[in-house]
């Protein structure tokens, strides 16, 4: 059997669930379907959770609500006009949200209820629908599902002793259809996992019953080899490895966020990301392991907004503790360290830019001064970081040299290069203007044909250019 | 003016009394030379300094020592007589050794002034022989020197208000001598220096008299580029920087102990490296800055006997002090980090080997399994460390890609690459059994001239060689 999750943009209006439809009954072995909440349908629209969650905000703020409520009911009205189902559903929904308005509980629970209507109604009206169509297909509540979940408001944790009531769900018959994104406490209390969670719902349900697949569909054909800001029509993936998706996903790659498949991954369920809109198209497979003799290099990640600060000792490297007692002061500042290279002397430290305010800087660098008595200490920003990740590269001879070599073509300095603790990944720190340069010739040395002429300039020094 | 420090090999006998009296005559500039111990005159003899060091053994464990003084005083003798010196000189020594035998001091105090007698003898001797030829030169005790320092027997630290005495032996007249390797403390003992002791008298002396150049002379025309066990007769370095000298003496370079330059350094003079028997070569200047643009690698170092400890855990990259706690480990345990690469749910420690005995490694590992609850720990030995080192590298496109290059026509799989801190290195991990062809590969790249046909061959899985 297998679990398919429907994305936003798969559920946006009644033509988008008619896909869906189809896709379901083009293959029996679909037996557990995860919703996301109505997405949008073209670029200015408004989410249905983000409607919700004014809805909710207005209530709680005394405010009067009817146009925030008027615009989620149309939205809805419309959906289930168009797909000629029956006027009850609209009113159990609307039902349900008068339910939640009223509920005398914490605001933080009266927000999560409300946040779940949006998932909660797709799969109400994704199961009439496949009912209305002659499949035999039923709502299935989280709580039904086995979804048992911590009482953290817009965080939930699964509770370990889910996974042996979901399994459970393989017994149901025909098709069920469960709503993302929420789960049910103990105490029944309603909360949401963090944002994107219906990705952690499908995943979650993956695992517990034990799917033979797990589908993801969204609105893209299949994950590319690369960003196509960066490159015009890259290459897409055909298959990944869960370390190669996490590693991918760390640089800037957002096609769904990689914690979410965690449940997935640790029963190592395979998962394949497929387009709701070209259901044809193989998609994207992300399994446990692969063959990675075939294409030793599977993509090309990268980001920016990264600073490194750097620091000089003379005879540093005699000093037991120094790293550590660098790393402490940044740590002390809650400021998470993402790479560390260190010379005979001096050592950088590489973290994301964002975590710097000209207020910690200061501590950071008095820091440092007073305390490790450093010579010099320096900080650069505007640093971005590329990623060549593959399964192939720990054991290939010359990925390095062809990696590298497509910098020094493209006339690119290299700030930083880290390799060795990743089995899946080489890491090289560029100048953020030289990014899409360093995107495009690394492509051009992994992904195209034209292998035949690598051979790579003489070393030249920059001021001579 | 210049100083000068003549090493155990140029005082080893006569002849190479010659050879350095000759060196000092045909430059008037050379004003303070100082000298080490006799060293070998071939290759199984003793030294001097471990002559000595028998001869307060014997004594301080109430042996007959009759047989030690003797092996000592016959070389003097033989230096002295084939110098047509005068016996006065010989008496002066036995009298000197004699004293110090009866001295009832601590055993380290008097290892210490026992050891001295190397440096002092030749002094003496070479003093005498320059006088002979109708030099005007004379014998400077340390003290005289104002070479002062810290009551620490086989460690003298120098203390700072040295320098201003120091600075008075520019006013001497004629050629001062002064035996390397020792100072004297506010209470008159006198201490060694660490041992390689000479080379340090030389650098302060260097510092305090601001010597336009300070001289040390080996028996070596230069420093190579690299090893010559692993490359015949390597290129010569004409010029290197401090930080160049600094990186190259890190991994295996030992032509001298770069810490004792530390004096020299810090006031910037300039030093040369020069052969006794071959004064005419130009020798390696060492200096604070030199044009990068000529040759933007100077020197290939490598060091074997590193070891890597490797830990994966899954999102490691969202815990904050995973690597202060990992580093905070190896502090606790005394062990010094050379390098941590670290990747998205995994860092290496790379560090000396003979540090991590059987009993550190069960430690290491129980402590990292228990207090990091990391996923895996694995150790892997036998690593060597290749370090490229040039002024030019940081500035300086395509260096990184010549030096992959040559890793992959050599057909090496590279374990590390460390760049991004050090502005004058760039450090590469390989297996041990690799590192002689991966020296004479990077050699072959960056030291000969034949670059015409920069091309390597495509990424080759190592599975399919």
């Amino acid at each position: 059997m297998k679990v398919a999750k429907f994305g936003g943009s798969s559920v946006a209006n009644a033509k988008q669930i008619k896909k869906v439809a189809n896709i379901i009954k083009s293959d029996s072995s679909r037996k557990v379907i995860v919703v996301s909440a109505p997405g949008k349908r073209f670029s200015d629209d408004v989410k249905m959770t983000d409607l919700l969650i004014e809805l909710c905000y207005a209530k709680q703020q005394n405010q009067d609500h009817d146009l925030q409520l008027q615009n989620i009911m149309v939205r809805f009205q419309e959906i289930i006009e168009d797909l000629s189902l029956d006027q009850s559903i609209l009113e159990d929904i609307q039902q349900t949200i008068e339910k939640y308005l009223q509920f005398d509980i914490s605001p933080m629970a009266q927000l999560d209820a409300l946040k779940s209507i949006g998932e909660d109604s797709s799969a109400k009206i994704v199961s009439a629908y496949l009912k209305h169509l002659g499949l035999n297909a039923s709502y299935v509540n989280p709580k039904e599902a086995g979804i048992f979940v911590s009482n953290e408001p817009g965080n939930a944790q699964l509770l370990p002793e889910s996974f042996s009531r979901i399994y459970k769900l393989r017994e149901r018959e025909g098709v069920s259809v469960v709503p993302g994104f929420f789960g049910y406490t103990e105490n029944n209390d309603l909360v949401t996992f963090s944002r994107g969670g219906s990705d952690i719902t499908g995943a979650i349900l993956a695992a517990g019953t034990k799917a033979s697949l797990y589908e993801n569909f969204t609105d893209v054909d299949s994950v590319f080899a690369v960003n196509p800001n960066f490159v015009e029509n890259p290459k897409d993936i055909t298959v990944l490895t869960y370390k190669e998706m996490r590693e991918l996903s760390y640089a800037g790659f957002s096609v769904f966020h990689d914690e979410a498949l965690i449940p997935a991954f640790k029963e190592e369920i395979p998962v394949c990301i497929k387009n709701t809109n070209n259901p044809e198209a193989p998609g994207t497979m992300v399994v446990a392991e692969r063959d990675s003799t075939d294409q030793c290099v599977v993509g090309i990640a990268s980001d920016v907004g990264f600073c490194s600060l750097y620091v000089s000792k003379f005879l540093m490297n005699r000093e037991v503790g120094f790293g550590r007692k660098l790393l402490n002061i940044f740590e002390d500042e809650g400021i998470s360290f993402e790479h560390a290279p260190s010379g005979i002397d001096d050592m950088s430290v590489i973290f994301r830019d964002h975590l710097f305010t000209p207020e910690k800087e200061q501590i950071v660098i008095d820091r440092i001064r007073n305390e490790l008595h450093v010579d010099t200490v320096s900080i650069h920003r505007d640093l971005a970081v590329v990623m060549v990740v593959g399964e192939g590269l720990v054991n290939t001879i010359g990925v390095a040299a062809k990696a590298t070599a497509s910098f020094a073509k493209a006339g690119i300095n290299i700030d930083m290069i880290n390799q060795g603790s990743s089995e899946v990944s080489m890491m090289f720190g560029v100048h953020a203007v030289d990014l899409e340069k360093a995107i495009q010739s690394l492509y051009k040395e992994f992904f195209t044909e034209d292998e035949s002429n690598l051979t790579f300039p003489s070393a030249v020094a920059r001021g001579h250019q």
